[in-house]
C-alpha cells in the first residue's frame, strides 16, 4: 500500500524534526537553569486548577512561568495571570497537541532569564501529547477520580510517559465509590509504569504537600545539574 | 515550507480515502435499516456506562449492537457482552480515534441483518474523533460534569460536530458547584452550536427519559427513510 507507506515517512519526518527542535529548547532551558515540566491529561482532569493551587502554595519561593495549550480562547492563560504568573497561550485550532516549534514560538513572548520552572499545560488529551517531546524534562499526567480507575489499562501511552502521575480530585472519592485507588494502581503495575504516583486535591493535605516536595526536589536536582 | 504541504496534500488525500469508505459504511447501515450512532468524549464521561444504561432501560424494545474503540484492552466489549448485546472491539495501538476502515473491518465479526441500532463508542479524545466520518447518521457528545462548563469553548470542533450533546453524571452537581448548566448553554451558544442538549444522569429521571425518547424517534425516522 504506497499511499500508507507514504504517510509513514511523512509522520517520521514530523517526529524527526520535531525532536531536532525539543532538544533545542531543551538546550534553552537548561542555559537558563529552568526545569520545564510537561503537564498532561483528559479534558478538565484539573491541569490548570493544580497551577493556580501550586501558585498559591508556593507563594513567590519559586519564580514560575506558564505555556498554555487549548484549540481555541486565552482562558487558562488568563486564569494563570490573575494569580501574578506570567502566561503565554497557544492556541492549536485543529492541532490535539502542543509540538517542540509552538513551544518554541511562545518563548519569544516569555523571557527564561531568572525562572526556575515553566510548566507547559499541553491540550486536554489523553493520546496525542505523550508522543511529541516539547523539550521538557518531565512529563506529570494527571487522572482525575471521575475518570474512572480504568484509564492507565486504556491509554497505555500516556501513562507510560509519564514521570510522576498524580491521581487527582480525590476529595470526589466518597461521592464515587467506584473508583479504587488500589485497582489505579494495579492498572498502573500492569502496564509497566515505574515513576512516582500522588493522589492529592488542591484543598491541601499530605498530597498536595508531597506534590510540592516533588516540586522542590526537581528544582534542586535541575539547579545541581546546571548551575546559574 | 515544502515540508508542510507535502503534509497537508498526504493529511487531505486520507480523509478523502475515509470519506469515500464511510459512505460506503453508510451505504451498508441504510441497506440493512440500521440507525449508526457515533458517541464521542473525553475519556471517563461515561459513553460505556451509558450504554449500559441504555441497553438495560430499553429491555430489548430495540436489536442494538456497539462497536467499541481503545488503544488497548477488550474491557468496554466485554462490559457491553454481559449485557446480553454483541460487541466488537476495536484496539487502535497509538491511534486516537476511530477511522471508516477501522469501522467497515469491525463489520465483518457484526452481522447487521436485524439490528435496529449501530453504537459506535469512538476513542475517549475530545479533539480528533470529531475529523473523521465513519459513516454513522449522527453524532453524539457526552460533556460530563466533572469536565467543567468551559469545555465547548476550548474544544470547539468536537461540539460543533455534535447532533446530540448529553450533559453527563449531573448527579455530581450538588458537588460541583463549580459547573454551571447555563454557563454550558452558553458557551455552546457563543461557538455556534444548534442542536439538541439534554441534562441526565444514569440512574434515570426527566434526562434519561428524554435521552431514550430522543433514541426512538432517531430509529423510527432512519425506518421512515429506509423501510425494511
Amino acid at each position: 500500500m504506497p499511499g500508507k507507506i507514504a504517510t509513514i515517512e511523512v509522520i517520521t519526518a514530523i517526529l524527526g524534526e520535531n525532536d531536532r527542535v525539543a532538544a533545542h529548547n531543551r538546550e534553552h532551558f537548561d542555559q537558563h537553569g529552568v526545569l520545564a515540566l510537561n503537564l498532561m491529561s483528559s479534558p478538565g482532569a484539573g491541569k490548570t486548577a493544580l497551577l493556580e493551587a501550586t501558585i498559591r502554595a508556593l507563594d513567590g519561593r519559586f519564580k514560575l512561568a506558564v505555556v498554555e495549550g487549548d484549540l481555541a480562547t486565552e482562558n487558562d492563560a488568563a486564569r494563570i495571570r490573575a494569580c501574578g504568573v506570567p502566561a503565554v497561550q497557544i492556541t492549536t485550532g485543529n492541532a490535539c497537541h502542543l509540538d517542540a516549534q509552538m513551544v518554541h514560538d511562545a518563548l519569544h513572548d516569555l523571557p527564561l532569564a531568572g525562572l526556575d520552572v515553566l510548566f507547559i499545560e499541553n491540550v486536554g488529551n489523553l493520546v496525542c501529547p505523550a508522543s511529541f517531546d516539547l523539550g521538557q524534562h518531565r512529563n506529570i499526567t494527571l487522572l482525575s477520580v471521575p475518570e474512572g480507575d480504568d484509564k492507565p489499562a486504556k491509554y497505555p501511552v500516556m501513562f507510560r510517559a509519564a514521570d510522576l502521575l498524580l491521581i487527582t480530585k480525590t476529595d470526589l472519592l466518597p461521592y464515587l465509590t467506584e473508583f479504587s485507588v488500589a485497582r489505579a494502581h494495579e492498572a498502573l503495575r500492569q502496564i509497566g509504569y515505574g515513576g512516582a504516583t500522588i493522589e492529592l486535591t488542591n484543598r491541601g493535605g499530605d498530597g498536595f504537600a508531597a506534590w510540592l516536595a516533588w516540586l522542590e526536589r526537581e528544582v534542586a536536582a535541575q539547579r545541581a545539574r546546571v548551575p546559574r
